[in-house]
Parts: structure tokens; sequence; C-alpha cells
């Protein structure tokens, strides 16, 4: 890994942000207000964190102190004296990546988690952890000399297998065997100079939808990601919870039909044997030779392959072998869904993932499993929904889970 | 329901005690370690509460002025001056009820949460809230009477079926239709002239294994119980999760075989149908009937009726068509914990109920089922075991509901 973005940063400011975390718990809070709702003046922060003036002024200023936030003119008048804006310090910078089965996603976010730069980069995962971040901090080093920072205060990075979360170590992931033990967060750290955290890709996902996405202000939900394999983020009480050993969420194997299809995992009926987007490619290339869609054989023709998006194509063209696979899928990983329903009594689910691109057709066979195989106590007020994020999910969920890390004590 | 434990109390300790509440978290912590450690000095309790000495003193204070501690004496000597020791009120009284399908368990802790006495009666749940109140009202006037209580300073109840928890009252419950709405905190709290809690009964017995069974301290775990129907208690970070509308846990009707057997509840394969005190019932009177089960036909013979006890004597006795039952039902219910287990990663899975009676070839089945179909990392450490407090782990964890509730800041 040859790329140091450590090398020409060196401002001070910078050096002193990364070592800043606040102090207590007021700080901590008034920094994630700060975040989640921009500049704000010290009258109405001091109303949000009910703290006196006099308080609330010291913990602002040893705040100032930290180079965590500035001062940012008066605010408009609420009667009486003006008070002062403060704000997040506007160099502030985070990195997120997210290392999908095929892809790499890389973006820069401001202190406010806006994603100001990112870069997609097809990639796979099984060339390892070297060849990965080899390229992702390439992509990292291409949005820094864009000039969307001079350098990371902080890095969130998503793999996509389970994660022993403490010391940012994928363990024992099954589509990515040379990552097993990989030291990420150490590796990174190091070379990205900044504090970094590793999770689940799902997770990070989880996470961004719910800072920027359809899961907005919901407690408990879920956050089901359908791409290569499938993966659910789960969240309770607003925060995700991984599970005693980090593999929580991990769906993809829980059985479907007893005398289903055989998985590589040596069971029989997963749910990833029946859908996910390498079952997906695998029925739609079949589907193509035996002759049941002319569509896809086109396709497949032209193409050598075929993915979750030819099926969408050919779906949308009136393919009726491409609905029906799309149907079927959304019937299995619905059934999955349903039992999870049941079990968890979400508020909400959201499904994402590049399976998506199937769209309503999907959405429609899903929503029809759960709404008819769960209790009504558990579906009556619980939407279905699509992801609203697409592509930038990931990467905002790995801003977010680092700025929570440096924004809370110590 | 016309017993009235409040009549004859009128002693003016439980009056002020019936109020009390700790004014603030450390309060609330100090009557936790009261209750969880026993009598304990003020000189452990401060090094416990990390508090100084004077502040400590402060709060025993104001404490020991509700009511609910009081003085217990001399410590032994930690060298220097002798400290005080402090303890829970000897008088404090939990009442413990939880409403099975088919039984009714009353008991009186203390507040410690030791079980003094512990009564049990068969009682249909279907005869209605009010009849079976009554009961367990008399149950409980039955332990008073014995000198067990002067009176209840609080009460916790479980019933079996979904409960909107803040108010008190059961939703929708499937097998307990004529409860739907009955407002059972209010009617039990103006009876019993305590405040009262109510819950999921599975979500109790969860809570009585972790406070003095089998789960005591760990932290993320599950509580398959398995009765007349099947729940799961979900206990996150030591505490119940309960889900968005309080249904969560409610696995009776998560599908176990997309072409198995009709429910009652219009779907198929659902795994009460194939597994639970009730199908197990049916499914041993179908093997005494056709001829499978010569030790079968003979119990039926001579009872009317079969239940899992005779089914789990039958096995003992080498039946085989009977350890077969057990077997295809460890399975079936072993399947839905496989995929609750890859879901949620716990550490811990406890089986309770009625059905355990099945014992070890029941445990033995679903353990192979888990630990065959669920991933390596969330099985690796996964014990999966009977539950320790039988027929108390209900009423136990219910004066463990009502305590905490009493015992943190009003």
């Amino acid at each position: 890994m040859g790329i140091s973005p450590t090398q020409d940063r060196g401002r001070e400011g910078q050096l002193r942000r990364m070592t800043a975390r606040p102090a207590n718990a007021h700080q901590a809070r008034l920094l994630g207000l700060l975040r989640d709702g921009g500049p704000n003046s010290r009258a109405q922060l001091g109303d949000l964190v009910e703290l006196s003036r006099s308080k609330l002024a010291v913990e602002v200023d040893r705040l100032l102190e930290t180079g965590l936030i500035v001062a940012d003119g008066l605010a408009a008048s609420r009667g009486g004296r003006r008070s002062h804006n403060i704000r997040l310090a506007p160099e502030l910078r985070f990195l997120g990546i997210d290392i999908g089965a095929t892809s790499v996603d890389v973006a820069v976010t401001n202190a406010e988690l806006e994603v100001l730069g990112h870069l997609n980069h097809p990639m796979d995962v099984r060339e390892g952890p070297v060849a990965v971040f080899e390229q992702a901090l390439s992509m990292a080093a291409k949005l820094r000399a864009g000039g969307l920072a001079e350098g990371f205060d902080g890095a969130g990075i998503g793999v996509p297998g389970p994660v022993r979360f403490p010391e940012g170590v994928p363990v024992a992931p099954p589509i990515m065997p040379g990552w097993d033990g990989f030291p990420v967060r150490e590796a990174l750290s190091q070379e990205l100079g900044c504090p970094v955290l590793v999770d689940n890709d799902v997770n990070l996902m989880a996470m961004g939808e719910q800072h920027a996405g359809v899961a907005r202000s919901v407690g408990d939900f879920l956050c089901v990601k359908i791409g290569t394999g499938i993966g659910c983020g789960i969240v309770v009480g607003g925060q995700v919870y991984r599970g005693t050993t980090g593999s929580a969420g991990d769906i993809g194997h829980i059985q479907v039909d007893p005398s289903g299809r055989s998985c590589p995992c040596g069971n029989t009926g997963c749910l990833e044997a029946h859908f996910s987007g390498a079952a997906l490619a695998r029925d739609a290339e079949e589907a193509a030779r035996s002759g049941r869609s002319p569509e896809l054989a086109v396709r497949l023709a032209a193409a050598g392959a075929l993915g979750a998006a030819d099926v969408a194509a050919a779906a949308s063209a009136g393919d009726t072998a491409s609905l029906e696979l799309i149907r079927e899928g959304g019937n299995r990983v619905g059934q999955v869904i349903a039992g999870l329903v049941s079990f968890f009594n979400p508020g909400l689910v959201v499904i994402g993932g590049g399976v998506t691109g199937l769209g309503h057709t999907l959405l429609a066979s899903i929503r029809t499993q759960v709404y008819r195989q769960s209790l009504p106590l558990a579906t009556g007020n619980l939407p279905i929904v699509l992801g609203e994020l697409g592509q930038v999910a990931g990467v905002t969920g790995a801003a977010r889970l680092i700025s929570d890390h440096l924004f809370s004590p110590a």
C-alpha cells in the first residue's frame, strides 16, 4: 500500500483536532446536535441540552479550544442581545470506504456528513485486502487531490462479512477468504494517519439510511441488503446491534425450504442458494440457455454473462421468465423477512443493495409474503420500503460510524 | 373479583414505601445492589457506586427516610472504624403472577426476590380475565394468610400473549380471545392496592432466568418457551426487547415448511402447527389411535387425553413412536432457533416451558439442528441449555419486573 495521505498534511489545526475528543456527555451532545442539525446559536443549543447560560459557555469554550467547533457569526435576534452562532469546523473531513463483493465506494464528507465527493470502482473483494485497499486509498487520494480534503479526521470502513468490531478485524468471512484476521483497522489507521473504525457493510448501510435516508427517526428497524449475498442490519433503540461475536444479521443461510437447493455451505435450502445477486445470475443464465427467456438469451449472447441489471431490463421489456424470477426471489426473501418481523417486531424494514434495481416487482412480492405470513400486530403499521441513499448509503454510514466515535467522550 | 388484599393492611410503613421511589440514579443503583447482592456495608456500597463518603451518606439517609432500606447492624471491620450495614426493608413483599395457557402460578418474594411461597393451580386462560384473576387473587390471599406477607408493595403479572407494555393491556392475544384490551394493569392495581406491571409470560421467564437462573450475567440472549404455544423472550444488553408494538418474540407462526401442515392462523407450515404442547398432544393421540404406539394407546385409554408428560413417560419407557415425536419436534423448533441464532447472534439460548419435561432428547435434537444450520461464528461458543428455574421462572421474572420499576427514579 504505497499511498500515504498523511505525507503532505501537517496542518496544526488538523493535528490538534485529531487528538481532540469531547470531555463529557454535554460536549458530545453539542457535537451531535451540530452534526445532525448544522450551525446553531448558543442560545438554541443551550435550550436543547438544558444547560444554564454559564455552564454552556464553559463547554462551548472548551470545544472551541479543541478546534472541533468554530464561531460562525451572530444569530438572528430572538429579542434582546443577539446570540453567537457556532458550527463544526468547516475543514473537518471524514472518509467513508464501502467494500462490496464486486465494487468499492469511497466518499469524502464534511462534519455534517454531507457527501462532498464519491467514487465507485469495480473490484472483486476476493483479490484480497492489500489489492482492495490500494484501490480504495488511491480513490481517496484522488478525491483529496481534487481539493475536497487536505487530510482526513477519521475514516469508517465497511467490509462484506462479519467483523470483530472492537479490533476492526474481519472474522471467517465466507465470501472473502483472504481477509480472515486481516487487521483492517490497524493497517488503515496507519496508512491514513487518522482514527479508523471497521464494520460490516450492512450495518453501515443501516446507519446511513438512519442518518440521512428513509430510517431517520426510527428507533428499531431492519435493513436488508440484497447484493451478491444477503445480510441484515439490526438497529435497536437507535444503535446498531452486532451480536455476541459480531455476526448478527447474517441471514443468508437461514433455511427457507428443508427440501430446497443445496448450498455451498453444506446445508440445503439456504436463502442465498435460492435468492441473491449470485443466485439470480445463475438462474437468469439457466433461463437463457434453456430457451425459457429469449430476451435473456439475446443479452447472454451479447455480454457472455448475466446479472441483476439484465433481469431488471428484461422484466421491464415484459419478459415473463424474468418477472417470474423476480417474484420467486421476492417470495423467498419475503419468507425470511416475515420470520424476522414476527421475531423482532421492527418499526420499519428497509430493502437495499444491488438487487433493488429489480424495483417494485421485487418489493411487491416481499410485501405480499410478509403481510401474509407475519402476525397482524407486527405488520399493522409496518412500512417495507426501498432504501433512499442507493450507492452512498454505506459510505454515509461509514462517516456516521467514525463521527459517532470521535464525537463521544474518549 | 371479591378479594381485596388492601383491606386489613393499613400499616404506616407499607403506605409510606408504596409511594416511595428513589430520587436519583445513585439511589436506584444502591437499591439494585442491595436487591441483587443482599445486605452490605456502607463502605462497600460506597466503593461500588463510586460516591464519596459524604455524598453516600446523604443518599443513604434519604433512602432510610423512604423506608425502602433499613439499618442492619455493624459490618465486619475492614481496619479502622466499623461501617454500618444496610439492607432492603425486610417487610418488602412482591407478588408475582404468571398466567399460562393452562395454569396459574402465584408467588410471594422478599425484596431480594427470593421466592417465599409459591402456588400453582390448573386454569384455562380462555375462561377470561375475570375468572382467572379471581383465582390468582385468591391464591395470593392464601399466601398472605399463611403469614408470608401483610400486603404487597408491587406486583408483576405475565400473560400468554402480546402486551401493550406501557398500559399493561393484552393486545389481540391469539390463544386468549376474551382478554383483548382488558385493562389488566389498572384492574389489578386497584384490587391489590399497589403498583402493577404486566408483560408477556415469555419475557418474564427470560427476566427470571436472568435474575436467578441460567442467564445470570449474560447480556444478549434468547429464552424460548415451549408450552401450549411457543414464544421467545429477547434480551439485548441486559434489557428485555419488546419490539415496536410489544409483539417481539412471537415466533410460533414462523414458517418451517412451505408445504407443511395447515395452521389455524390460515397459513401453512407454521412452527406451532408442527410442534408445541398442543401439536404434540394431537400427534400423540394420533400415534395412539393408529396403533403406532401401544404405550401411548394404554395411556390414552386410561386418561382420555394425552399431553407432553405422557410422551415423556412413554419415551422413557422406550416407546419409539414417542421418541420420534420428540426428535421431530426438536428438529422443527431447532430449525427456527437456527435462523434466530444466525440473525441475532446471542450469547446463550435458554429453553423453558412445559415441554422441557421431554428433557435431553428434545434438547439434543434442537442442538443438532442449530449447530448444523447456523454459521460457526454464531454457534462457536453458544450454549443451548434448559432453564434452571422451572415453574418459578415466570413469577421470579414478574417480581424482577416490578422491582426494576419501583427501584428506578420516578
